[in-house]
């Protein structure tokens, strides 16, 4: 059998793009994903706060990983939504991400990621609800 | 007068992620703007395409400077929505953004990103629709 | 003070749509609302299924009043998405609408749209997420 | 051969819903769609405007049509994503679909709403994205 949180893991780490971001995936459940980084002075916009690029990224990634364990195995985001509720200040940036809904090939998943400052409070930047299918490789698509 | 070309270039180089990424403020209209990156090695998830959260930081950014140009002066997007249509293979990624429609404080705006492959033709690989609001220091707020 | 709970009832059966389709009111809370209708002939689809526009219609105006009810007033969607997970079948649709954040003029708020069998049994059809503002008349927007 | 253009006619006019609202199928495309409705007084919310949940519906049925036609068959909405610009005003609501990417069993399509005045002018009052799905009967499921 699979070990869904050593395969997220090794897919996760074989991502350029989560590596370049210093991303990490925290945790995985069988239906959910926690994924952070930290705001370093490369991840901002032209106020200081974190880009939307990034907390956008955090969304979309969340969304996979969350989508990939329901569906047990490779998965794709198809589209998503995102409404950013507050700047991003502080330290750190978590995304927690859920399944709403399960089938076989594709689930439906929601984000909620947040800002944590200094003092480890965390405060909710934004929300984020989308679709996610199983990759051709995902044997749920067989 | 403001010359908004000159305003959006200086706002945009002054975002540290997008100089991280490499993007480019390619051109900017009086309601529409383009951004493009090269699809380098550190912007690719697992598969080797470039990853969802790049594609993503593009929608974001193309809609808030098309958005922002429309309002006349510096914006912050709201929310989006992206649907994502093919895997986006190739050197390199270019969002055209444009305005729906647009009032005194906010912006309905939509993007187009296309991957362009080494003989330079285009294929669509998503499409975002998002809200774009004027930002506190943006005159149109006052 | 304004009664806020008679004030959405006064609101919501004043809607000549709402009342066309039949739709209930069932709960308001401080930032929350509950939103039903029967599903009878009239609202089904080709299949025979609620009709994806009824769905929309809960998703929508159950925003819509969570949202109003947490920035104190009348108020307006913005902007919704909404995912359907599964076909509509049973006797009644039921909307329940939060609040995830709210400013003093514009909330984020999400709704569930369940189906309800004829023993009461309720299964998850469809999500939403989206941005209400004030309406013009809303004292919030003073 | 199917005769596209008479398979949707058929399919929207056994919607019990799309009949009860009194709107019409008044165009097919290979891959568009444009449906319509009279704003009669029954689809008005409490200040006199078409209802939101009348416009998500013609958001909704245009993408599936405009879907449906690109995907050759039956189908369903999947998810769509709906900015309400301005307040519907006048006589007659007009939801122009089209399809912006299609693969086998799934497009991604969009649609503009307008409202139109008494002397004929539209103004756009809405704009959607969205996904549509090829339905269980559809013959590109198979």
């Amino acid at each position: 059998m699979l070990d869904m949180s050593e395969f997220a893991n090794a897919i996760f780490y074989s991502q350029p793009f989560s590596n370049f971001l210093g991303a990490e995936l925290d945790q995985v459940g069988k239906d959910s994903a926690q994924i952070s980084v930290a705001i370093r002075e490369e991840l901002r916009q032209q106020h200081g706060f974190a880009h939307g690029g990034v907390i956008s990224y955090l969304a979309d990634n969340s969304l996979t990983f969350a989508g990939g364990l329901a569906l047990g195995g490779d998965a794709l985001t198809a589209e998503f939504k995102i409404n950013y509720v507050r700047p991003a200040r502080g330290k750190r940036l978590i995304a927690r991400a859920s399944t709403l809904s399960a089938g076989s090939r594709q689930a439906v998943c929601q984000s909620l990621i947040y800002s944590v400052n200094d003092d480890g409070v965390e405060s909710l930047c934004a929300a984020a609800l989308g679709t996610i299918v199983a990759a051709p490789a995902n044997p749920a698509r067989e």
